[in-house]
């Protein structure tokens, strides 16, 4: 039905809707995002259906499906939460039950904001204050290298900052449209705002058999097939990895920014679980580091943006929508054009950007909250190593599920066989394979995963993803549950 | 310099950079916004002066270029920031210092986060609690007519949700292109979206004689010179009105109502200004309400989103960065594509969320915080009722200055008659007449305005927006200083 042309129904002249599925914007239709896909709309059908007493095999539904630690159970550091009443509500600033560092903090956030009131509009680049904070944490971090708070933009989460550095970068029509490279598998917001914004995504394998390693050659392979019909211009990385959980080498990291460099690309590097690394042996670099390190030759002249958030790492603060990126080397008349762009919105939630604020700035040793500070923080990261393990080595026990060491980020992607009849029957319903595993999974143990298929996988395997957030005891029965489920499925299906 | 072409510079094959002005995104280059832009990037320059001791005319910079109440100096309602700090650290719910119905509320909000946190994503459609009670406001507020939280999408501010829906709309190539109806003035969020998504902007030119008023036939006039050369699909109305002060009568509502049902267009309502209504005979209607009280043959049919935000009204939360829309009549194969859409970015900031959350359910008569939340929001909408009749009376005696009544939202945007010798010394200079005068306030007289070519305006006329909030005491200040700066402009370029 054409939005335009009208037609009779009933005798009466009626017109179809001005928006359908046919008129609509294409390239959001194209839009995929599988961490809320079908299976998390079913889940919450289900349950909708166990509040309605309604029977099933399982009384609750485990969602194991997005990195969402507070909603697992974590805590958030008390620390945090006493600056943000404080920011909140300042009258509390003359309540004694706070800590004096708190009530620092909270001052420091309120004097740089308008009215001394986290309920006004911001700087659109974020609050400067904060931006210096970033910087002074950055170079911290970086063992010393300068961060410049001009280069830092205050974002709404990652998620925000990645689409606004992306939209930027995409131009040109036809065979010169702006070529993104993006890993597979990837993170989903990649690939949608490939999609909404209409850009070509080229796709670069990590090694399953070699950790989810990444090697240049796989990169100059992508490359090249693709310089055949787009003008690939960008090079995103996520380190330490979504969905695959792996931690890059140092080495790894300078053989890509020798490529980028090489080949002319903008660098996007990821770094939002930059403090989830557990596997012994493995560190985060972070890729502006290792640039500098590769001397002036690299630093003066790889563009670059990387990003962090305040959702993941020990805080997970997912909801307060913090976050920021540092860009290096851009040019400054794009610049003017980014903080223009990014103005349009207004500003980040300022209480997201108090956040931030916490993350890079938390308690120092001589201050009252630092023990306390250093024991949560500490105790979640452990857990979070313990749990890395955990995951690991029960799906190795498992015939028919293979899984690579869990070294960093909150995730497993281990790989399952699946019986040749799952798979016919799968393609019969015009479902991924895995998709059909994940639902049945859902079904019958209340456990929500995201299928491979959704974060993009070799052709012919497949896996799943996983969250190692439950707590521990939880997350025991959720592996003894896979584990089970998927003896029974091969069983069903042999 | 072509990015992919390697030049020679002291002996060295050395490459542009990968991003500039040329190899960007030409959508992007095209989006301008005014509100913030290099006037208030002046002004801050100026702030930063007069800190490091430079000497100048005034010795504090005055911002009335944005809606920003608790900028200016208004009180948030302490209620709302109570439960805000409740929520954000919930050890509060055991003090006694807070009120019965603040708790309640924090309460509330908490059950309904995931694992009782703030800090979790909450569902990408904004937390179900919280969209039940913003149905249940509308259906308060229009006397009864039917909500339904499934239509309801909670959003990072109003902006979010309008550029949303904006996206979701815009197809077509050439000819074919989605065309968008908006008035001039306007609001530059929307010319910026319109850019960016590459859409044909149509403007509507509101009547300055008329007190602002929006008449069909301007309308009609826009939307047939349009045909020639873009799909004119949506029509996007601001009432009450930015920057233009003005509220729309029940019959204007229902002429626009027909008229976009007549021609087949999608309607945007933006209503974030609901509450700000300050002249006799006026009064907000919302378009739903009109909608549904024409009869089922327009309430059925007619495709419908209206925006209402936790920034402006008698809260001026901006900084928290909460907002809804409300969607009728929208295909629901569209609706599943909005939820995807909305699901890439996670979720609004959950802050957000709470702070909208008290906005749609404040305090009720019989509940402990009732008599403070009703004095404190009386009293704000009490002085901008002040100060809209005063900013009028003191404007209309100078002479080269007119300005209408400032019946509702936070401006005023008063006509400017500027000499003939200024107009061509501004356009030796290649600037807008109206951005050199209001450049030359600000460096005078440190007020900072937006000129009225940010806007849009009739050509050859000249104006600016000022926003009434600055405390009673200081506007008056503000206005004899803008008083003596005209006629001194005048003078000067006569
Ligand atoms: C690799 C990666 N990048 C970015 C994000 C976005 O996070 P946020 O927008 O909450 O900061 C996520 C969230 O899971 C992620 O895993
Ligand atoms: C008419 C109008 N719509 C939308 C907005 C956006 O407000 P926010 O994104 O803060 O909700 C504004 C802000 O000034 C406005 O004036």
């Amino acid at each position: 039905l054409n939005s335009s042309s009208p037609v009779f129904l009933n005798g009466v002249t009626c017109r179809g809707k001005v928006l359908t599925l046919d008129s609509m914007n294409p390239n959001v239709r194209r839009v995929e995002y599988a961490v809320r896909g079908p299976i998390v709309q079913r889940a919450v059908q289900i349950e909708k259906e166990l509040r309605e007493g309604v029977k099933k095999p399982f009384t609750e539904v485990i969602k194991a499906n997005i990195g969402d630690a507070h909603a697992m159970g974590q805590k958030p550091i008390t620390f945090f939460r006493q600056v943000l009443a404080l920011c909140s509500y300042p009258d509390l600033l003359e309540d004694n039950k706070f800590p004096e560092d708190a009530k620092k903090r909270a001052r420091r956030i309120l004097d740089a904001c308008g009215g001394h009131s986290i309920g006004a509009y911001s700087a659109s680049q974020g609050i400067e204050c904060i931006r210096q904070d970033v910087a002074r944490y950055i170079e911290k971090r970086d063992g010393g290298i300068p961060s410049n708070p001009d280069n830092i933009y205050l974002s709404t989460g990652a998620s925000d900052a990645i689409v606004t550095m992306l939209k930027l970068l995409v131009c040109g029509e036809g065979r010169d449209r702006t070529g993104v490279m993006i890993s597979i598998p990837q993170y989903p917001l990649y690939s949608a705002a490939l999609a909404d914004l209409g850009a070509v995504q080229i796709n670069y394998y990590l090694d399953e058999d070699k950790c989810w390693g990444l090697d240049v050659t796989e990169l100059r392979r992508a490359l090249n097939a693709a310089k055949q019909h787009c003008k690939p211009r960008v090079l995103c990385i996520i380190n330490p990895g979504n969905p695959t959980g792996q931690v890059q080498s140092r080495e790894c990291i300078e053989d890509v920014i020798r490529f980028a460099k090489e080949e002319n690309l903008f660098l996007m590097a990821d770094e939002v679980y930059q403090d989830n690394v557990y596997a012994k042996g493995c560190k985060f670099h972070s890729f502006k580091k290792v640039l500098f390190e590769m001397g002036p030759e690299y630093s003066s002249s790889l563009e670059m943006a990387s990003f962090h958030s305040t959702s993941k790492c020990y805080m997970g603060e997912c909801g307060f929508r913090g976050g920021y990126m540092e860009v290096l080397n851009m040019d400054p008349e794009v610049k003017a054009q980014l903080t223009k762009l990014v103005s349009v919105r207004l500003c980040p939630p300022v209480s997201g950007q108090a956040m931030l604020d916490l993350v890079v700035n938390p308690p120092l040793p001589d201050e009252p909250s630092y023990a306390s500070y250093l024991k949560e923080r500490t105790a979640v990261l452990a857990a979070l190593a313990e749990k890395s393990h955990l995951t690991e080595e029960m799906f190795n026990t498992v015939p028919g599920i293979t899984c690579n060491p869990v070294q960093g980020a909150m995730y497993t992607f281990p790989r399952i066989t699946l019986p040749q009849k799952a798979i016919a029957k799968a393609q019969e319903e015009g479902q991924a394979p895995d998709m059909l595993y994940c639902m049945k999974l859902l079904e019958e143990e209340g456990i929500c995963l995201v299928p491979g298929s959704g974060f993009g996988q070799k052709e012919g395997t497949f896996h799943f993803r996983m969250t190692i957030l439950p707590p521990t005891e939880k997350l025991k029965v959720v592996l003894q549950k896979i584990r089970d489920f998927h003896l029974r499925f091969t069983q069903e299906f042999s």
